[in-house]
């Protein structure tokens, strides 16, 4: 699936130092369906061995990377942008949450005009509030206390992450909830087709297998009623489906004959 | 803000191969409020300086580190763990999307004796099919066809985050299904009491299982690892209680002394 809205949006990093995180950032873009990666001032040579290397299949974004001299070059012809910061800061901007403001950079519809980007600042100082003016949004990623600085390949990895996933849910055309329904297998207590074995097929399994309990001493029939009972609940929260059991019948069977059939050799 | 509940959780990295990969998921660990890293036979020295470089401030997660030799060394003691793979796998387990499944390691009331683990493979296969079968859910992070696998720290990353957000908002009295469309869907398949069976005592039993299966003739040697790995996800999804599995284990005593027992009297 092309998930064209992503293509408008540029990943921007201010001064980056560490050609790992470029390389590690050109990655998890590709993963994410995101391409245009701009590099404001690097202070690291981003066709470096170590950029190449965390890039990896991402090579061919690290490699397209634009790079310019400061950051409002990075923005033109943005109609939106949104920075990352982890400060607090003290003319007291909101700072939105990413899965609040990230869908913001997205087209509504297709456009060759649109453009929107992304901001991270350099690894040691984040962005300053002379950059931070630039950009419409601020996003703080929510992290611990003790140690809430991200590394910015991480940092990138969050927001990139939530990009993606917002767009994929409309690109489903449908809310993230029902796509989490529907295009991926409901979670659990299910049976992978979805199709659970009839009801009536369960009966007769759960009837056999009361007989077969019977016959090896685990019931007996005053105690029988009540630990079927709870075999049931067991069974019906896993939700077999036919294959499924087929497969229990054929343990069944097997068992059954194990311990009444003609040629019992231990 | 302390959250408890990410206190409890393992992240376990399986025969990770990178040394900067271990420290930045050391890292974006501490940045998450997780502290319990399990690394399973390592690949590297996570004491090694560029996985310290790369940890920071989360050298604390990283020196705690705890290294075993296998992974149900790694899961001992938990009751639910989720593995993150890349592939769609031939027998189709369902695999669930990391904002539905995640939450279900959450415990929902503080009490020490929880333990939950998220599993990552190594770098270059991902897990086996082999490894998989120890835990009862699977998640895939959704990422772009043309390039699907993450880094492997960047994988811990966005999980983490995921983690992190939802504990938060739960601290916070929302659902972060409302920023992300009511996502968030109340683990099923879960014994009603809300306590799995520790998974070490499921492996006692499906070792047992096998051995009663081969037995009565309903496995052959050359069947039976895929029959024990349909067997298991059925009752992974199941979610059997310690009561529960108690009981599943006394049919198995009981068949087995059937099948075997001196006075088989049919």
């Amino acid at each position: 699936m092309t998930l064209w809205q992503l293509e408008q949006i540029r990943i921007v990093l201010v001064e980056p130092a560490g050609p790992l995180n470029v390389g590690a950032a050109a990655r998890v873009m590709k993963n994410m369906g995101l391409r245009h990666l701009v590099l404001v001032n690097p202070q690291c040579d981003p066709a470096s061995e170590d950029a190449r290397r965390m890039a990896v299949h991402g090579g061919d974004v690290l490699a397209a990377a634009r790079v310019v001299g400061d950051l409002p070059e990075a923005l033109a012809g943005c109609e939106r942008a949104i920075a990352t910061t982890g400060r607090l800061h003290p003319q007291a901007q909101p700072l939105d949450l990413p899965e609040t403001a990230l869908p913001w950079l997205l087209p509504t519809q297709p456009t060759e005009s649109f453009a929107a980007a992304l901001v991270f600042g350099p690894e040691d100082r984040g962005l300053s509030n002379e950059e931070l003016v630039y950009t419409q949004r601020w996003v703080r990623i929510p992290a611990s206390d003790d140690y809430p600085s991200l590394n910015l390949a991480q940092a990138v990895a969050v927001c990139s992450y939530l990009l993606h996933r917002q767009v994929l849910s409309q690109a489903l055309g449908q809310a993230l909830g029902q796509a989490l329904g529907e295009s991926f297998v409901p979670a659990s207590g299910v049976a992978q087709g979805g199709h659970l074995a009839p009801l009536e097929q369960m009966e007769g399994f759960y009837q056999d297998l009361e007989i077969v309990l019977l016959k090896i001493g685990y019931l007996y029939p005053h105690t029988a009623p009540s630990r079927m009972a709870k075999l049931r609940r067991l069974l019906h929260r896993a939700g077999p489906d036919s294959q499924e059991l087929a497969m229990l019948r054929g343990i069944l069977r097997q068992a059954n004959w194990a311990v009444s059939g003609p040629a019992k050799d231990g």
